[in-house]
């Protein structure tokens, strides 16, 4: 069973013939920052067929607290049951009925692929804070290893959002030859120091909280107060103030029942914005591990697509993909300014990049939103 | 003693002949949420002579975490040392040689006037969260009855920032017979649901933290991990994407023996705006109360200039006094583009209202560190 709740899209759905989530486990991966993790799984799923040539195949790669539940074959219609499900189907943008189209939870995560909640087989108790750090490579190393499996000679595309827009640029930078279009929605070459310090802030909440225990928490006793905090401060973080002021403005709470994280009642009246906030922190903790937030949201921190290279401009110079890049204009965690700055850096690289802007005051969650735009700006790159 | 760090101005100075804090006790004060505090104790400070007419006064109003500490008399020339030192003083703009100038700390907070940690006389003990909800308009209120009793009959100016910025607004609002010339720095007429929104998330960590107890620790035990999670989401949003890029970008940190506020490591490496942000969570720990913290963000939240009035043209047509908004063109808590659209609004509601604009990266702090744009605008609105 895969429940999500990818940014603030409501998910939930069950595992059915149609929505069957597979697992491929790998016998041991190395970690660019070192270390191994042996075994590691992964969870996946798949919709539409590979060709005999293998190269019809489409790797979607998602966010945070996503999972590998892109798209819903039972309910293809209803945007809610999966993050991506406006934009995979037949006839759709990525077309099950000519791709092969593939979304694996990521290393780290919570959804069935192997992360800190996993037993750690040298102890027979999950892996904690024991678990290494890891990074948008070994992600992406992790997907190699899993489209090998699958027969997948080369990728037809690569599409992601925020981390799964991390994701992207690093394979078309890792693996030039195994990808032919990329698609980098809300991504950057590397966070901006604010970025950081706001992943840190939340972070922080987290390890703050006693229940957290060096993170040897028992399940469903972790640091609840602390992830929903965390959150709070994400859900801002993937809006606007703009978006916000639309939604919520200084309207007092329609949700007086939603506790806090802390369960300390209001000073003075409750604002919307808050028991909007409340909800949103409660229900991540209902369904996400605290530490693999810990490990995921650091390896966003961490990346840099430069890392390994003598400067950005070699690194962008390995691309042979043809490149979409995806700016929001209200996104304030991967500005848009920074994402057409990317473009034009794989353009000045000898790259082959178009950039396009989702004219949408929603901010960085935009890319789950704004279905219309998002389509128009994926029609840039459809041959 | 006072002991302050004014947003990241670190300052820090003795009582001393030259820097007297005096007390003010009032019997009682009624509150505009309901209720009464008494007795009300406010602390301030002056500097200059009131003349004759009692009209040569200046009120200066302090931001979140101040204190009534505005210019240091023994090291005029030392920035650091009180937190709008280069404005005020012989010949400055606030020219303490012409003017009386007044600067209280303000009711809630912990410098010396009546807060959350004052005895409360019925009971002994400290208020804790049985203080009443206090709002800007209650601070203005203790600063009025203050300023009688000091014999002033009416202010030359009132000028402050931030919160502070939302007093002046207030006291031109509410006695518009009692200021000539209002300075409203870095506020608007209210806070955006965004602002709310980081407000309450700040909160909540200290809320949640286990050594909060309810509002009744004792001193010195207090929520000191949720205290510095709070302040550290703060220091980002008085900041701006553009200024920390600048300070910091993704440098490794140099502050590498600070502790993190859960005192739990890094995951990988520490960024040196990490470093930065743990130490201005450390700081803001040893000097100011977490209960304070939480009643003057609230009032901030609450704070809406048409409160009381038909509508906000109503409220704003009462002003009398020469108005100067400025502006800082990289803050996001109190966007610049807001304070334009106030300066807009008092001038269509018949005010003398000009705008001024800081073209600074550096955030909503800019009003503590440009001092020649801030002499500059001042300047506006010099006879």
């Amino acid at each position: 069973m895969v429940t999500q709740l990818e940014h603030d899209v409501v998910v939930s759905t069950r595992t059915t013939p149609a929505n069957q989530v597979h697992l491929h486990t790998l016998d041991s991966l190395s970690l660019q920052r070192g270390g191994r993790i042996a075994p590691v799984t992964v969870a996946f799923e798949t919709w539409g067929k590979l060709n005999a040539e293998g190269d019809n195949a489409i790797l979607i790669t998602h966010a945070l607290t996503g999972s590998s539940h892109a798209h819903d074959a039972e309910r293809p219609d209803d945007a809610r049951v999966a993050w991506w499900n406006p934009l995979i189907g037949p006839g759709r943008f990525f077309d099950t009925s000519r791709y092969f189209v593939i979304c694996s939870n990521i290393l780290g995560s919570c959804y069935g692929s192997t992360g800190p909640s996993s037993i750690d087989p040298g102890t027979g108790h999950p892996y904690g804070i024991r678990f290494p750090i890891i990074t948008i490579r070994d992600m992406v190393e992790a997907q190699r290893r899993l489209i090998a499996h699958l027969g997948v000679k080369q990728l037809a595309m690569v599409a992601g959002g925020s981390i799964g827009g991390q994701q992207a640029l690093e394979w078309a930078v890792a693996y030039p030859e195994l990808v032919r279009k990329v698609i980098v929605v809300a991504a950057t070459a590397a966070l901006t120091a604010q970025a950081i310090a706001f992943s840190e802030v939340e972070r922080q909440a987290i390890l703050a909280d006693p229940c957290w225990q060096g993170g040897d928490y028992a399940p469903g006793q972790g640091p609840s107060a602390g992830l929903a905090i965390a959150r709070m401060l994400a859900m801002i973080t993937y809006q606007s103030e703009e978006g916000m002021e639309l939604r919520f403005a200084r309207r007092p709470a329609r949700q007086q029942n939603v506790l806090s994280p802390s369960g300390f009642s209001d000073l003075g009246e409750r604002f919307d914005v808050e028991g909007y906030l409340y909800y949103q922190g409660e229900s991540l903790v209902r369904r996400f591990d605290a530490n693999s937030y810990l490990y995921i949201s650091r390896a966003m921190d961490l990346y840099d697509v430069s890392e390994g290279y003598p400067s950005l401009e070699a690194a962008l110079s390995r691309l042979r993909s043809k490149a979409l890049f995806i700016g929001i204009r209200s996104d304030f965690l991967f500005p848009a300014a920074r994402v057409r700055w990317l473009a034009n850096k794989v353009r000045h690289a000898g790259g082959d990049a178009i950039y396009a802007e989702l004219d949408s005051p929603h901010g960085h969650d935009a890319f789950l939103k704004e279905w219309k735009q998002m389509i128009d700006a994926l029609n840039l790159i459809k041959e």
